[in-house]
């Protein structure tokens, strides 16, 4: 499958909400085709432990993996890719360190889009598209500025931010090839439900948009 | 210079004590010989700012450059080593991801020690020889503990943990290779002062065990 088509329906763990591996084992029954290992502030023995845990079932479930900021949790535990913000790692450094990883750039702007596909990103996370539960700081970019990213980059773009079943449809419209959530699932009582319930959107809106897989 | 000599006099960083970049220049400047980036709790990318300054310094002063836990950062700034304990990454799997790197192990036990020697560390951090102000919990392994150790590894054996210009030349005679210190020079008003002066005294203790240079 196309990076584009794996970086569909995107899911982030959060350990405030909810434990990395029963939640990401949910998310995956139900259909998420990405997942991203975020933990901040483990030690880093923790991280590799339970990255090695999630990269087992993203290998069940043939799913793409990420690993947020940490390269060195990224190549240990043999994820796909690693996603970079601006408070993380420089893309050309880590490109040079893993000249075979997937980059995924975290970008707020459109002037932070081009210079990350500019520096070598593969593809992008570019938000926040609604205020959000999980980033209450961030800078909201809106539709507009999602769909102005979107068509000045060749790269695929993820969207990210407040994205919520309620407007999943919006924003896949928008044109995004993937929708990337934290609370929408994680914040769930039942992550499989609101999973699989989320890809039906999903799925459903990705037809009419551009027709059966 | 072999490893073994390069480690003598080894100052780890303190950002909660002094800023990293003000105090190891005055560090190299009075002689440290290696020099430990410990950062935690800070985003990756003022880690690998502050950890190229780093780089920049202890080449002027041909010191060694270790990095403590972040193997990411270790290779983003091209540093000589990484320092791994039990809640970092394991020593094999680093080794594996950079071969050509040195591994510090930092040992709390003779256990620990001859794993780590026998995993492929190249050096140890061994103790901590007295309470620490910096590990306030770490477990102490007294100089005997230390002694051991030493007469039981063939690597060098840094000593680390609550040793100051008091205690210093006990260490070095209990026959470490090498003496690391925080509190004794980052708590100190004077960074520079308190490392010539644990400098001379470590350059006279080593001349007495082992004749002159």
């Amino acid at each position: 499958m196309r990076l584009r088509d794996r970086l569909r329906l995107y899911i982030i763990t959060d350990r405030r909400l909810k434990d990395e591996v029963s939640s990401v084992k949910a998310a995956l029954e139900a259909g998420a085709t990405a997942i991203q290992l975020r933990i901040k502030d483990a030690p880093t023995r923790e991280m590799y432990v339970v990255g090695k845990k999630i990269r087992r079932l993203t290998r069940d479930y043939d799913a793409l993996y990420i690993v947020d900021d940490r390269l060195d949790i990224a190549l240990a535990v043999d994820a796909d890719g690693v996603q970079l913000g601006p408070e993380d790692l420089p893309i050309e450094v880590a490109r040079e360190l893993a000249p075979d990883i997937i980059i995924g750039a975290s970008v707020y702007s459109l002037e932070e889009a081009l210079e990350a596909q500019r520096l070598g990103a593969d593809y992008l996370g570019a938000g926040a598209v609604y205020p959000s539960p999980s980033k209450p700081d961030a800078e909201v970019l809106g539709l507009e500025g999602l769909k102005e990213i979107i068509s000045k980059v060749s790269i695929p773009v993820v969207a990210i931010g407040g994205i919520n079943h309620g407007n999943v449809a919006d924003v896949i419209r928008a044109g995004a090839d993937g929708v990337a959530v934290i609370s929408a699932v994680m914040a769930a009582e039942d992550v499989y439900q609101a999973t699989l319930s989320l890809k039906e959107i999903v799925d459903r809106v990705y037809r009419e948009v551009r027709g059966p897989d």
